[in-house]
């Protein structure tokens, strides 16, 4: 696993404290066509493979009404990913930049998020494109496209307020 | 809080299952005006009021190269919300939809989702606009917005696969 989970020249690890401030429980599991880290798109096209997302229970029910957002923001948990990088070198070539000013996998908290595009809700499965993860990927929400999204709930003072 | 965490006509719990499939760490707190769930936005706006997102160590060199991102998407742990809800009404009104189909706070990982717009770098602190979460909202991720990123990283396979 020399090219996945090694540190590069220049490269910043640090002792990272436990992540044990909040906890997340897997609702489902992501299908896509790649088996291994060397294989995975590094951003997921539109046009991309189809791909499953199987939502479990007791969240099934939730997925109720998704079918009419043509995109979804889906959030996955990056299991393989190491956390304690500040510092990455994605080229291998010495130059490093901060882990905020980057998307790759590795990150204090690994949660990948992808805009999937929706073809299909098949019961408890949607068939999307736009993935970039490992097949087997714990699946942790899925929510309408933002830019797709108006509020139902009555508008609160926040949402008036600018400056 | 009887606005803030009750069960509404319609809508419907689960037993949900322990949240201890993976930990998180706060790597930061993010300051805004609002100290009430009754204020907050429903969803940030761009010209919203300046808010801070305060980064802690040992993640603060993770910010190296931040300023050249324009937006920046930023994920939150909505730390009030309840995660058993799979139907909602949003308008508490009857009507009920799925919490997949909501971008609701209340989800089985209360993970909050924003483009955020980078107003400027102070030190360990981000001044963006575009926020919609409570003043004390714990820091999860920062990434460079998606549409603005190019992967430094040599394209792997699944960069060329459609389907």
């Amino acid at each position: 696993m020399v090219r996945e989970n090694e540190i590069r020249r220049g490269e910043i690890a640090v002792a990272a404290p436990p992540p044990d401030d909040a906890g997340l429980v897997f609702i489902g599991v992501i299908h896509t066509p790649w088996t291994s880290r060397l294989m995975t798109p590094r951003m997921g096209r539109a046009d991309g493979p189809l791909c499953r997302i199987e939502v479990h229970e007791p969240w099934r029910e939730a997925l109720s009404g998704v079918e009419q957002f043509e995109r979804l923001e889906v959030l996955y948990w990056l299991h393989l990913s190491r956390r304690d990088l500040v510092r990455q070198s994605p080229a291998d070539d010495g130059s490093t930049r901060g882990t905020f000013a980057l998307r790759s996998p590795a990150r204090p908290n690994p949660i990948g998020t992808t805009i999937a595009t929706l073809v299909g809700v098949q019961g408890p499965t949607l068939l999307v494109r736009g993935m970039d993860c490992l097949d087997g990927t714990p699946l942790l929400d899925i929510k309408p496209d933002r830019t797709l999204f108006r509020p139902i709930a009555p508008p609160q003072p926040g949402d008036f307020e600018t400056g």
